[in-house]
């Protein structure tokens, strides 16, 4: 499939654009800094597209069968950002999928969102998360949304545990296998339709996403 | 009618206090802060409901027939209180209104939420904004969605222009004026389902409202 990654510079984007490419799959990396375009096309990226998702970034769209959505303001910038991005962004790049006629779409998400309000410290970033996703949700897309826990930078651990709503959050997950997960699902169809969080655990990948 | 104004301590809402008052309904006054409700009984409230939207404020609803949404998190706070008032919490004003059977609710919205990407200084603000009404309008609520220009603390004018999206912003509104139109439109069956833009203009405010 042709892939377009939305956010191709985040810390887990950059893993899928490794893992998309070693499943075969043509990988478009959209970017604000044109600077980075040669270290993504080095993780294997075929293209990349320098747009804006507070700007126009439709040009971005072209030929594309699959978006992955990995967009996130970070810690770095104000909640305005969390608003115009992770929200208003999302918002856009789904609206934008639905009129270009692209069917599948892959949210990167947070667990947590399922009820912002069991939250204190980012509960704000949750419910911006939470209203994207409902948004893709009530869209014509045919969706997967992947919401994983803290974030490490470990290796690979190939092992998760998978649930709708984690209820005991007793790990982390390491970005290789969130991008792992993002990677397979894309053209996984018993994810299709489906919303789940995600934390290393102890079944196979593979286990996990086929029993979901 | 008994009428349920929540952020009760905001400039407008004051206004629209009295306003009501005049008009012979009874106010419940929500409001964070205890302190603020003798004020808020000496101009009319003969309710005051001490809630926190970022908490439990269900028990505000006691036998009320109509909402009239009018917190906002200010300019001296972050837009993470932008998310979690002006938008997290209106939707769950909106929800419990549905839920407890609440038929009529009125939104204090904003102008330029139609396309917030037309603003640049307040882009988030607007988005926010838009997205509260966006829920409104799908909800099954009986709901007026009142949209004011740039306000001023000048005594009312009673003149109006109210459009659906106003193409020439040639003027501010009073506060006064908008309290007057929102203790107005509550009951005002012509008014419902509408969702429109004020500023002061040169149409007497009665027949700015029955006209449209």
């Amino acid at each position: 499939m042709r892939v377009l990654i939305i956010g191709a510079n985040g810390q887990v984007a950059r893993h899928t654009i490794s893992k998309l490419t070693e499943a075969g799959h043509t990988t478009v990396a959209m970017i604000r800094d044109p600077k980075k375009a040669d270290e993504l096309k080095a993780l294997g990226a075929q293209e990349v597209v320098v747009a804006d998702l507070e700007g126009d970034f439709e040009y971005a769209y072209h030929g594309v069968e699959a978006v992955i959505f990995a967009a996130g303001s970070g810690g770095h910038t104000g909640a305005d950002k969390t608003i115009l991005i992770d929200l208003w962004g999302a918002m856009k790049a789904i609206d934008t999928a639905e009129r270009l006629g692209v069917k599948r779409f892959v949210m990167l998400s947070s667990m947590g969102t399922v009820d912002p309000d069991k939250s204190d410290r980012i509960r704000h970033y949750l419910v911006a998360k939470k209203l994207a996703d409902d948004h893709l949700k009530r869209s014509s897309l045919t969706y997967t949304i992947v919401r994983p826990g803290s974030l490490t930078n470990e290796s690979a651990k190939q092992l998760l545990k998978l649930e709708s709503e984690i209820q005991v959050r007793d790990n982390t997950i390491t970005r290789e296998d969130v991008a792992t997960v993002l990677a397979k699902v894309v053209d996984r169809e018993n994810m299709y339709g489906k919303t789940f969080e995600i934390l290393n655990g102890n079944v196979q990948m593979e286990q996990a996403l086929d029993i979901f």
